[in-house]
């Protein structure tokens, strides 16, 4: 997994089906408690908000996250960090 | 997933039979709204055109966004950003 | 698999039902004998703790080292470096 | 995907049972039309030849290209760039 | 597939059940004939040795490469290059 800080939420009404209702995260990777200026995007599965630190979990592990497994997602926010 | 900005269109007349009328585009890869001079090349899923920001999802995820799940196919854009 | 250091643990309260009780592990990557200063957070699955050498297995692979192998995890500490 | 320019291939006589008769190539990265002095080693599945410019699928994706899907490859060069 | 040098083993005696008996090599990444300085451990399955130029599939792929292909295990030797 990823840990890292969400910076902004990401809007896109054209897309695929199965990703309606998902919410689009930005998130900015921190590695040893140190921002790396890296990014992904990754959908919130547990109601996490802007400036929340989290964990990524990335590749098709992400979708076992997700009510609808056979979206074409490839990452998901798994946690909260305390 | 990535966000991204389609560049170009390539065109392969010699490809994999199920990747007949799969639609490649070269995505500029955009992180917190900076280009990053990172590109990959992902089948559009949505209608998306040279200029539009998008999604692109990669992996084995990504084949889900497809007609054909069993294209060899690893990246796809899977929604416009607004 | 990448070979890394146990720096710390990051707990998180609020997380995927499936991860309950997982331990994460945040790991810096050895390469060659030299730190990296690249991190990755993994769940422990031998019994590793903070300062030891470990294998850290990436990818839908790592699931198979999770009792739950539906878990949403992309990376487990699967041994320990003598 | 990945586009590529073939640079050379590679010969492996003590390979995986499940790899003998395929062609390995090394692949050079392009990106946005330049070369990236990155590359990977792919199996040829469309007849490409040293020189070409070609898409490359990676990770399981990969697989679904070959006649053996269950040959433990993790990149195929499925189309040839026109 | 990475082409690589093995440049050494790594021996872990507390690890995953079914990772026991698998042969840990340290693999220095090659890219068109020059070394990189990046590495990976791989799980050895041709037989090869210190010293010895191979090709290394990863990801979920490689586990087809084991003859337990439920173990752990993201990366493994399928190949020795002439």
């Amino acid at each position: 997994m990823l840990k890292g800080i969400i910076r902004g939420n990401i809007v896109s009404t054209r897309k695929q089906e199965s990703l309606v209702g998902s919410k689009f995260m930005e998130v900015e990777i921190i590695e040893n408690g140190e921002l790396t200026k890296k990014y992904l995007v990754a959908v919130d599965s547990v109601g996490a908000g802007i400036g929340e630190t989290v964990l990524v979990t990335t590749g098709s592990s992400a979708r076992l996250a997700l009510h609808n497994t056979n979206a074409p997602c490839d990452a998901v926010i798994v946690g909260i960090v305390d």
